[in-house]
């Protein structure tokens, strides 16, 4: 399917962008790894709409990339935060999702980059620990060691702009509170170390306070509420969320749509996924599966509305599992078991096995959202980019709006935001 | 999702409309009792787009039925043709899709209609035979007997409209040949007999010169040459077709556009049914299964852009296979397995298993294309109904036009139709 | 494949045989209905070694019931406990197992039984309630209700023998401690109402007191200890258990003995269930999950042996989940996949997906538990009949025995116990 | 499970041991880069019986090895024939079986192999072309050039005893006519050039008259008739067929003895098979398919006991498909549906998935049955050895004994075997 855009193509960007990643583990690299083997013109940048979706304009289809003027490959410095010790090739290693082929060709530009000590509190991430971090310390002090963090990493690789992508571990879940309500209450906390701060929220003021862009790949609640939402829009930054859409969620709601354009009923909806991977071991320790599993779960109501569709959809149990199960490492794998009922309520089941790769899906949304976060900020958006749903599993919606999860409906927002961004940059 | 129009509801339909029914088996006599069902209050219409969907008009919500104007359950008339005797409670019971309690709730309906005699030729379908036929005769004796059958029918039921839906098996494979080339050709392929006219032709040949809209529920060639066009066009009746979309290829044109809204790359698409009813055992003949074969695997290759998109499916096998497997009845499955390849070229693969009901998934499309196509003559349209893709495995497309076989670019159309419809009838 | 048996056939049982059931709900009603409609020749005993069943005798293949002399069907009387009110119809039509047509066949077979009121203790069942119990008090004096329930069946049923088969629910775990160790610590907490004696030990106390063999067909602990070996053993009663053997741990053990008697590695094997009838809410309550889980998970252990091949197993991850997951009812459905590695390690993977339902396949092994424990107890067996493992998830050995978990070679045993039986019987 | 075993330890084998292959394609290239990584320590002998398997003596448990004096992995050469020029490291490297590492670690061994010139006939292998062949010519003399081969390779290598394995392709449908029914009419048709003599059926004989034993990993026909199977007794040699039981097969064999001992219904079988390599493109053409079919579908009749259990397996339809579907190379996948019923005749559903490897299954069947093969023979057996059925798709009964399929009666009879030529070995 190709999309249609008016008018021409965008001043294209200039300068060094650097990609900034809290969290360099098995995601981060992959994304470094490819990006690399695409400049090297070992590989094809496949799941990357940035790299491959062309649109139709007057005189012909011109790729998205030049529409809106997308920074280069070229043009991106990667760096980033990681409670690991040793390079990011080590990192890849040790993550074992690239095969030693691809690890070795990519070697010299991973090892190029060493992560900076990380912001890190062991309450909200139980089943890890590491040594590169900056320790304990009163918060608004990490904060501002962060800050210094970007200003030098812009610095010292000649960096015009930048963008942020947080890449780490899922945190225990995080009720909102009165701190996280508005910035005034934030600064507060930060000044008073209130314990609900948690670290990915902490990066996220660094990076706006700096004006850079921030999306978060992870179920965190970060930017979920007042405080941060203000921030960005105070400080004129665009900001996306939340989780980033890959494997058994992405099916659902490329699934789930189709049912519903259909009226069939739903009564059952069974998901579990094993994977053995860091995410995994993370996502065994109770608080942390919470956040996923809220995460999870949220995608079917605005799709099989029960509300408006009472006999098709009333009765549903939705239900989500998932298990660390080391035999698989990154090769995370999900089953589905899809009850569905037709004509006259008649019963039918669908099955849906996706044998997938967790850093492999998700490692061109990075790049997608690098440069397409970019693009919004050099178009002077700022605040929840809600056209950016199309990438995330939990999209945050902009204020008084239901988040969209139909994938298809995501793609026409997506494209429709493509158009509006072309012509502010035009 | 719920799709907007502008405009105010449309005048309904009065009078009494027929549908017309060329093989009243398991999907026919499904359609029917579900109707009953309905109308009785024992059932929801699940699976109808006709009756569940809604739109947004300017003061509130509106039911797809308000907005177009579209016959009322109450007012369809049953009728059609079949090769077997008996009424359409004896063919529905035979078919074995029905629970015993429903087929008993439906029976006074059922027994009240019986099939006229089908015009059949035995060298279209190889595996079927029976004893309701009008015999073996020159070809345009028996479309003039199947026009003086629909004159009667809608005279004896008191009808003020009819459609007419392809209802029954699937033909030998017949290529385009040149009686089929334009009506002149047709009309005179009639009149001498010619070997390459199919029964369906035939139908529909006599419904469009009885002014009735007609539908072509299987994959069989009938209305896709010129000939038949041009006599819709000629005698302003709308059509559609072809080959109702169920099962498998309901899912693989829901998960295709998915995953090239992703940009994945797929190398291998194996499709697999088995199913144990009357389709599957005329399937079992190598021509028919052509038939189906050629409609089935022609969904990907718009979807899949392997012109645009040469690095992401130049390589594609697509295989389907279905294999008449008695233990299953009507209750036929599908198993695809779908590989796919992400960022860096790795590997990942996808298996749907779907366990669905022919006739149930089936049957509600009956319902829908008998009331869009109506609404459509009412509003004064004719020749080939695009809008109507949504609901074919093989959609036809305008002169000139590529077919759309994307779900959901289907659904955008569908709706896009009903607004257009609708300020038409307005 | 035929067993063969030496010798003639043995002495037919006489008279009725009482088989009493501690829990008469979904497998219960089944086991009773399904016997009644062969009764009435509306059905064949599928699933029953015991009524299918030949081996092969010096002058040709003989039934193993005429090998056994085993109780005919027609000599069977049932009888049991429940906590809900009603007859076993009633309790057959909530349970929505069996179609409304074999119902209704059955209704008068199984509205002559209700069950007895039952000795219920919530602590040990947390998500069921009901209505029709001893009430609390002395569990001594609860026992020796008991007692009397089975000698009052006795008489007033004509019968001459008896059987007992636990069919309720399952208890919540219960670790061994001192008072289930020897009879003596029993007694005495039966007089001292112990709180870790469960009404499952005082059924199984209160049968052996009367000289009922009793099986046992939950997972719980009853039967595991000490002190009701030791009086299965004093009062000469044949005893065995424990947890039917049906949908996917019986797969498990069919498939798991392929894989190792071609050496081939496992790496991992994760199974997840779903199930949505009474057994499902009660399995919701984590207490009552731990009792099962830890029944599902001893079966892998024996068969892939790590000790004897290390390389091929020792690195095994087994998991099992069990989902409560309404929409299924009675159908409960397993989902497994197995990580397996061949020839220079190349990993391969199995997934098996099983359809199952619980109580159909746990009918007939209810009827071959109560016939060949009554062969057992008319042959003069007392204490542990490990030969009847083939029957169990998680079989009891006799003492200082490994329990065989392999079906093959459960199967083997069973026929070597047959015949060891037979000879007994002759 | 452990076997037990009377007696001592066998005298193990002296000298070097010949394993000669037919076809040096993927199974046979994988096979011998798995011994050579055995050797090199680089890998554990998984799947295979003769390297694993231990039994229990009266004074421990012993492996197989040591049970029989099998030949040591170090006393093998390797040796054999095919269509394709190159040495073994290259038709391995083509095969695209093994990991670029493993490739590289034993490219030694494998390069110091190349096969001999291959006798070819394409009739019997339509979809296979290659340069390397002994060109056409009579029958006799391209048998009496094997002999010469073999004669040749063992002076060469300095072996002292041989076995062949067929590891070719599948040649097309041969139907036993009555130049395969004796001994002499078999040599009449060598010396006449009788067209229904196929290429392997000329590798056979030439083994056999060299005294080598010979088995069929293919499903030719080869050694099913009377004239090869006479030769092997009168030569005093012993043999063992056909069609190495690996994927979707030996699952087939491991679930059905399963379901028969449970006396469960079957009422539907069907199993689908994807695969693309050689073995695939050679399936690809109907008339190997066939010979291939005819293979795989016996295998469920004698497990399965419709005479015995018409209630359980009379209608049972079984269905197999393969089709060629070049994304998966080696990795073929099987997909069955089994349609079961139990108690009351209630359907339920079992699905395997098997995800597996063509050549890493069959390599160390290879292995096995060359060591169990010299085994054998040095025992002085001759002719059909059908203790070893456990390793075939097909196995070869002797004269007038049906053939056993029940995966876990062939483990019993392959020990069983074991035992027996220990004796004969001790």
């Amino acid at each position: 399917m190709t999309h249609s855009v008016s008018g021409g193509v965008s001043t294209p960007a200039r300068g060094k962008l650097a990609v900034l990643m809290p969290g360099m583990g098995a995601v981060a690299t992959t994304f470094m790894a490819g990006v690399e083997a695409i400049r090297l013109g070992m590989a094809a940048p496949v799941g990357s709409v940035s790299q491959q979706a062309v649109m139709e304009m007057a005189d012909g289809t011109v790729g998205i990339g030049a529409v809106l003027g997308l920074a280069k490959l070229e043009e991106l410095e990667f760096g980033g935060w990681d409670i690991y010790e040793g390079t990011t090739f080590d990192a890849a290693r040790a993550a074992r999702v690239l095969s030693p082929e691809h690890l070795e060709a990519v070697r010299p530009a991973l090892e190029a980059v060493t992560p900076m000590k990380a912001v890190f509190d062991r309450r909200f991430v139980r089943n890890l620990e590491g040594p590169n971090v900056k320790g304990d310390g009163e918060k608004r002090r990490l904060v501002e060691a962060l800050r210094a963090d970007i200003r030098r990493f812009m610095d010292t690789r000649g960096c015009d702009r930048a963008v942020a992508i947080w890449c780490g571990s899922t945190e225990t879940y995080v009720a909102p509170s009165p701190v996280h309500a508005d910035l005034g209450a934030l600064e507060k906390g930060l000044d008073e170390d209130d314990e609900y701060i948690s670290p990915s929220m902490m990066y996220a003021y660094a990076c706006l306070k700096e004006g850079v862009p921030y999306a978060n790949g992870a179920p965190n609640l970060t930017l979920d509420c007042g405080a941060l939402v203000e921030l960005a829009e105070r400080e004129g930054v665009a900001v996306a969320g939340k989780d980033l859409k890959t494997g058994q969620t992405l099916l659902k709601t490329i699934v789930a749509p189709g049912l519903a354009s259909r009226h069939l009923g739903v009564n059952g909806w069974y998901s579990t996924n094993i994977l053995g991977n860091r995410d995994g071991a993370v996502l065994d320790d109770p608080q942390s599966f919470k956040t996923k599993e809220e995460s999870k779960l949220s995608v079917l109501g605005s799709i099989l509305d029960a509300e408006q569709h009472p006999d098709l959809y009333d009765d549903l149990t939705h239900q989500v599992r998932i298990d660390y199960y080391p035999p698989r490492g990154d090769n995370k794998e999900g089953w589905d078991n899809i009850d569905i009922f037709g004509w006259m309520g008649y019963p039918m089941q669908i099955k849906v096995n996706f044998l997938c790769r967790d850093s492999i899906l998700a490692a061109p949304l990075v790049l997608d959202l690098a440069l397409f976060l970019d693009a919004a900020q050099r178009a002077g958006k700022s605040g929840v980019q809600d056209w950016l749903s199309f990438f995330f599993k939990c999209p945050q919606a902009c204020d008084g709006e239901v988040p969209v999860h139909d994938l298809f409906e995501q793609r026409r927002r997506l494209y429709d935001g493509v158009m509006q961004l072309a012509s502010a940059l035009d």
